[in-house]
């Protein structure tokens, strides 16, 4: 049995899109974090980072596997099953290296483009300035990289291109007010967008978690 | 013939170390980012996010590899060689869950306290205060984690000790400024660090590269 432990953010998306890939059986059990149910006891001895997304499998060979960590979590499915992430050969890095960009990068500056500009009520221009500046980069990197590649990582969708689309899927638009309109000349970033938001497995994943 | 292109900062040491702990051949090709040259034609078509480290491996089937982001670098090295990072099993997923808590979050953090509390001449009591207590944060879960297992991962050293160790071995002191006596009940961080500092290897790696 899969159980998936998630919650309606860009993270926590990037594993029900996964799984509705790969047509692997699951069950998702939230983790609402504006209550702080990423505290308990429980949450924290399979996610000690108390971070959203983490996976519980029983169906392995050698015992149980817990993981949290999206990326690793991404990897990990991707190796079960063989699909999203060739086995050795140079496509196999450029899928590692976009899934570590996002992870190193395109992930936690996006996140504090999110508290800075958006949720703080305090406001540092300073701050604002220094992520703006450094998300503009990022997406534009992405737009240059998807100029000469179908997907992030080359010629096929991969968990690359997962663990970006719920980061980027929402944030032309979101970020608007903040970088004015720095973002519409992206062309093929927006359509990438387009391309893997038309993916039927994506549009069912950025449903999940179902929250009341 | 494997080329790596690097700098003196806590990612750049990361593959150094690996290589070192491998005895693999290599030639070091230094990146001086204080100077921009990162930001070369010649650097960008290898690292199109223009960031160090970053990789050309000629001696692999199916053509040279060229890689960026320091986490997929990692990955690939063990891979590559069969080392520090276990074929597929529960252990193996322990160390890709550490290697990605390190890129997706002990990294960027440490590197906003670096950025609001030491670089940046203007100052942001709310990014200062802000980073210090993620930074302290994460330094705690690593101390618990490491309360429980001789390395990071588990009970075998890996990428993930070499992806944290960087980060972490001058962060103690370099932070006290900022961090006060906060890091001083870290007992098991500080363990560790001692254990890591002193395998040859390490020592190696984190003398490189060598600067004029």
């Amino acid at each position: 049995m899969l159980t998936l432990h998630t919650w309606t953010t860009p993270n926590g998306r990037k594993v029900p899109i996964m799984l509705e890939e790969l047509g692997l059986q699951y069950t998702i059990k939230t983790v609402n974090i504006g209550k702080g149910e990423q505290f308990t006891p429980e949450f924290l001895a399979i996610s000690p980072n108390n971070k959203i997304p983490a996976i519980v499998d029983t169906d392995v060979d050698g015992g149980t596997v817990s993981i949290f960590e999206s990326g690793a979590i991404l990897t990990y499915l991707a190796e079960k099953t063989g699909k999203l992430l060739p086995a050795a050969s140079p496509e196999r890095y450029k899928v590692l290296e976009w899934l570590h960009w996002q992870i190193g990068g395109l992930g936690p500056m996006l996140g504090q483009v999110g508290f800075f500009a958006i949720r703080s009520e305090e406001k540092s221009e300073l701050a604002i300035k220094h992520f703006v500046e450094e998300a503009e980069r990022l997406l534009g990197v992405m737009d240059k990289q998807l100029a000469n590649n179908v997907y992030i990582a080359g010629t096929h969708y991969s968990i690359a291109d997962i663990a970006c689309y719920p980061w980027t899927v929402g944030v032309l638009d979101k970020l608007k007010p903040v970088l004015g309109d720095k973002l519409d000349n992206k062309p093929d970033l927006r359509r990438w967008l387009d391309m893997i938001g038309a993916r039927p497995a994506v549009q069912r994943g950025m449903a999940l978690p179902k929250v009341d």
